[in-house]
């Protein structure tokens, strides 16, 4: 028999029946559900949820006024103000594309981004217009005279200098309020009439030569925004702080999210302290980074007790097992988990266990410190040699290459079919993270691929070299990379900020004293041979930009054979 | 520009980006997850989610070894034991369609259902074997010589006599736990090629002659077990009492969402008081009716304070205010839903809105006792008149039908295309069931138009026992309607014209007489507890003024609790 000769299969979708999945029915559902509660609040702003979606609607329209159609990109040049989380919105209710751009990133890159996504709108705050008009300036000097200017919007914000608003203007910008003025509240957007459209752009922020384009689509938002709030227990009315750029990886879907849940966005740039105290925060997400400073702030700069639980969702770098003790012991819950903007952000979760409760503060530390299992937006996970597809054994010592599978894997690369090939191999979607897995399952990152230093034919994780420095007192943040070494080929290299001043006389006995430490913690081949001061590059998102280090470590030279 | 044209839509699927929805991979994944949490703990047998998962295999692989292939039906008459719970995954895992059956129906509707379905399995708890063998006698009769008996397995309850047991084996069937051991607990399943098929069908207790066969996908059961765990607040590791049978629309999803949230189900026949007390119990489902009984306890039944916060989720009846509110006082957190088997369970949900925490309990438990704004899993919900399909005024008192539309609507009615016409017309679900829009945006049910009588929480039609009671050889005319009742909320009340002239006299023996005929043609819940002898109001055109009727069964009074 047939697999669709069954009469019980045979049953067509119909318009009762069927309907496209998408994120943007979860807006109209939180302005119908709770149209007075506050959806965003921006220093002296707040908006409710019916504002927010007559707003979105206006935005749709007008855009649709303006030539914006099926397939078109729209590009956001702006920090978490409440137009980029409107953008969110409006923008795919157009049937357009979000493409929201890195603020941190130079006018090359931007140009290059633009062109590559063909952008026939950039909206931008103010503080960011002269970034934007570089790298319009770029691309056309560029495209010699075949440059179609896309549509420019300005977005004022109160708390900036008025100068940058009038020069946007003066070169034709449209302010956004104007914008939105002429577009209808009442708008009747529809859903995509295929679930497997676009809804976002966001490039990586490329270790390669250039950016990729990772292409969203609305089955992913709606899936992800629906698994966000599940697994981190986040309920109706949370109150959620944007510490994380809106703009990395569409806030890891938590943009949607919010809406699904009717929760309030903080866009306020306050301490998060502060904030914690004034407006009510439940939730927020952060980097490792962010985690770090928050644990060392100052007396005077906290608010301890808190005043309820913080629950914290971190991602990026590993977290360090000593920072994630110390975020515990402050009454912040910590939930662990890992992704890429190629899976619409989180896509491991490291699941808190009731039995870690009975555990010392730092053995919990050390398995919550682990990537963890699969979130539940994906169908697969798994560690394996990438050559053989096999899975490592579970034995938290085999090494082997994350790959993923499932509805939250995004649908490519923009315009890049070599990169898509080698991303989807053999059926599953490939990080490039090296990592472990654990006998209960757990996976832990040892190391991007390329973080991995290979001395005398050993592999050394840098990540666990990191996490044994960062117990030192008097380390605020550490970054190991490879240097070249004359004997080992690589070894180690330690770019180091101390939590104090540091005289630049010191620098030599504080060397010591950390080489000191290492040797009584470590390997005596994982010990950095070299440590290097100094404040470490980041990436907008607060990831530490290893190539930078990495570019310096080999500018240094190679180390030379001892003598010993 | 064509839809299609454009760079960043030209992302095609594939293995590692698009799986289709389904809920049986929370099964898996909670066996990685939770591998060693409790599932399910029935009597003094508890099973971990490895073992549910392990079995869960077993079942899909013994089936497909037993000849069952996509698209069969396998049909499952138990109570809320962990085979059933088990069937809700192995049989889809087999690539075949689960029919949870009303253990409280007839022989004859069973005999109806089987045929219909094209039972190729019939799962049975040996406390229903009888009623499955008698349906299956009926069906072989009915066939002339044409029927292929299905497979027959039974279910072993150790709380049961023996001799049940021994009756099936000595028939033919299979013991269940037999089947299992003929599975390989390793089992590769696959999720659907596409997630629209088929992965249950339930029958209507049928306002029509003949119950109708509801079809629910694999994408509308995913979605659904989110979203009741969304809306509800339900976290990883609640612990969930299965008052609600499994067999009533797949317990609503439950048996899904509990795996997506790795909880646990409690499938323990006691008291709801003791199981709070003594196994964890944090959320359970249950009728109006059930709710009645709670606040009705007797002092000494109870466990007052609650040890926890008890979440509750009703629907069937709209609950009567004092309900709710009693129930409030007593520490239970009362969401009230509505749904019918054709939205996969609940579709509204009277979301709790903080500013009415200040109200008194009466109007709180008022407010509350709407059915509310459209659950999550819905892209549409209104009230309309029916003809035009134009949305009544909100006003709290212009009345229009409920309609439907989005991804949690049933694929349809098995092999009734007249009625999937009339359900699906205009492109909305049909409820056939009329309410109510308040200014807040809130619907409450007015009446149901198909005179339906909820009775513990069970649908029964009044035309269907109409249509039996019709058959007795001295009824002329009748009518059934509801009636109060104090112990199920509902109960069948017949209004009842005789053939002859009726002396006073006789009327108690002729009901009496009525009620023995009922006994014979008809479920015990569906038999009337009240008939009443006498001419029966009529329009003009002679249709029977039924809501006349109720006002008169309402003036009765309730129905008191019986002795038994």
């Amino acid at each position: 028999m047939g697999v669709e000769e069954k009469d019980i299969d045979h049953l067509p979708k119909n318009a009762a029946n069927y309907t496209a999945f998408t994120p943007l029915g979860f807006l109209a559902r939180a302005a119908l559900v709770h149209p007075s509660r506050t959806s965003i609040i921006h220093g002296s702003d707040h908006y409710t949820w019916l504002q927010t979606y007559r707003r979105c609607r206006r935005l749709a329209s007008a855009l649709i006024k303006r030539s914006v159609t099926f397939g078109s990109t729209v590009a956001v040049i702006a920090p978490n103000v409440p137009a980029m989380y409107e953008a969110h919105f409006g923008v795919p209710m157009a049937g357009a594309v979000l493409n929201a751009v890195n603020i941190r990133l130079n006018a090359e890159t931007v140009a290059f981004l633009l062109g590559h996504s063909e952008a026939a709108v950039v909206m931008v705050d103010q503080e960011f217009f002269s970034l934007a008009e570089e790298a319009l300036k770029i691309l056309s000097d560029k495209s010699k005279g075949n440059f179609r200017p896309p549509l420019l919007i300005v977005i004022a914000d109160k708390t900036c200098d008025s100068k940058s608003l009038q020069h946007a203007l003066s070169k034709g910008a449209v302010e956004y309020e104007r914008i939105l003025e002429t577009g209808d509240p009442n708008f009747a957007w529809k859903p995509p009439q295929d679930e497997w459209h676009s809804i976002a752009l966001g490039y990586t922020s490329g270790t390669t030569a250039s950016p990729k384009g990772v292409v969203l689509h609305h089955r992913g938002a709606y899936l992800m925004a629906l698994s966000n709030a599940l697994v981190w227990g986040m309920k109706e009315g949370a109150v959620y702080l944007w510490t994380l750029p809106m703009f990395h990886c569409n806030g890891w879907c938590f943009t949607w999210a919010l809406a699904a849940m009717c929760g309030t966005s903080v866009c306020l740039r306050q301490a998060i302290y502060s904030a914690i105290a004034n407006l009510g925060v439940t939730h927020f997400c952060a980097a490792p980074v962010v985690l770090n400073t928050i644990v060392n702030a100052r007396k005077e700069e906290t608010i301890l007790p808190l005043p309820r639980i913080v629950h914290v969702m971190t991602a990026g770098a590993a977290p360090p097992p000593s920072v994630l003790s110390a975020m515990s012991k402050r009454g912040f819950r910590v939930t662990h988990t890992y992704g890429l903007s190629e899976t619409y952000g989180p896509s491991t979760i490291c699941v808190w266990k009731p039995e870690w409760d009975l555990l010392p503060p730092e053995n919990q530390a050390r398995l919550n410190a682990r990537q963890g299992l699969q979130y539940i937006a994906l169908e697969g996970l798994d560690v394996v040699d990438t050559k053989s597809m096999t899975p490592v054994t579970a034995d938290g010592t085999t090494m082997g290459e994350i790959v993923f599978r499932g509805n939250a894997v995004m649908k490519g690369y923009l315009k890049n079919p070599k990169a898509n090939q080698e991303a989807f191999a053999n059926g599953y979607f490939h990080s490039g993270d090296l990592a472990v897995k654990h006998p209960d399952g757990y996976i832990e990152i040892k190391d991007r691929s390329k973080d991995i230093i290979i001395s005398g034919g050993e592999n050394i994780s840098s990540l666990e070299v990191e996490n044994m420095l960062y117990q030192h007192p008097a380390i605020l943040e550490v970054s190991v990379v490879a240097r070249p070494d004359e004997q080992w080929g690589e070894s180690p290299c330690a770019f180091v900020t101390l939590k104090g001043d540091l005289e630049k006389s010191d620098q030599k006995s504080f060397a010591e004293d950390i080489m000191k430490f290492s040797r009584s913690k470590m390997p005596a081949y994982w010990v950095p041979k070299s440590v290097v001061f100094g404040p470490l590059p980041k990436t907008a998102t607060g990831k530490m930009q290893n190539h930078l280090l990495r570019a310096k470590a080999t500018e240094l030279g190679s180390v030379k054979k001892s003598r010993i």
